[in-house]
């Protein structure tokens, strides 16, 4: 269903019944199986999704084969690999739902039109960039000066139930410390 | 002069020269000393700004009492506190300039009614954050998996201008590492 996405958006700029039917028909829904990806490295990433619900990661594979986790994205958010989508070079990244899941698909080729049809979608894009740009500028910020420990607690008390429904080894993989390091921090806190 | 700011948007967009006037209008240059403050810890953000000349940093001092680099900033480039400037809450950060600097002001009082009379804005903010946010993305991964020597490598190799004009405390503390090691990295190279 595009309830949701029709919701969110309308949180943010005001569009018409007629643009959202535009909107809906230029929109595909499509079911996730948890572990399934909807983008690889090595691949040219050409959709962006609006999680109408579950979970997925944004990770890469480290030159020492290790996960290593950039985004988690839960309902309600917009992921993609944008330096991907915008280039059209292939991504370095892996996109995968951690549990069952079902998104909007916006295919990049039907962006131009759409965006020309319902102009207000310029600026609910530009709304929700702003917010997700300035997340990731606070994620640097505590990457560097909280420690694993320290994010863990904070993650813990603003996101108790996100922290709850992710498999404990690719928050380790979030947070840079061992999934050994984060069972202990776990069992400190029960 | 707002030369450089309508050439930077008509990359991305078409304005016509009656929106162009608008624009402009609704803008303001300031000049901006090295060392001066754009924004300081403790004040709410109002304003964006877009770079004509000059280097800024945005850094935030850390519980231990050192400088840490988030962002930095030159010619072309906007650069702001999103989250005191959407949220109105008081700022962590600093925007400093780091050289004799000349920037256009976009206040944030102005940006819903300079919006609605000029809808491609939106659309170019759009895009510049779709940049921006893939570039915090790839600073992500670079944090995660590159040590702060290869950091510099990649950086003195992409943005050797860049590099150059940065004073070398404030390039050590945006990768992370300590001056002295980063002056040793640089004696290596010459």
């Amino acid at each position: 269903m595009f309830s949701r996405i029709v919701t969110h958006i309308r949180k943010h700029v005001s569009i018409s019944a007629e643009e959202e039917a535009i909107l809906t028909s230029a929109l595909e829904l499509r079911d996730i199986k948890k572990k399934e990806f909807l983008l690889e490295a090595g691949e040219v990433c050409r959709e962006n999704y609006f999680i109408n619900q579950g979970c997925f990661r944004l990770y890469l594979i480290t030159p020492k084969g290790n996960e290593q986790v950039i985004q988690f994205g839960i309902e309600d958010w917009w992921i993609t690999e944008y330096f991907s989508l915008k280039t059209g070079a292939p991504s370095q990244y892996y996109l995968q739902a951690t549990e069952n899941a079902e998104v909007v698909v916006l295919k990049r080729h039907l962006e131009d039109e759409l965006f020309a049809r319902i102009p207000q979608l310029e600026r609910y894009f530009r709304l929700v960039l702003e917010k997700a740009y300035s997340a990731q500028l606070n994620r640097i910020h505590y990457i560097f000066n909280l420690t694993g420990e320290e994010q863990y607690r904070m993650m813990s008390q603003k996101y108790p139930e996100f922290v709850q429904r992710i498999p404990q080894y690719m928050l380790a993989s979030f947070l840079g410390i061992t999934p050994e390091f984060l069972s202990m921090l776990r069992s400190k806190k029960d």
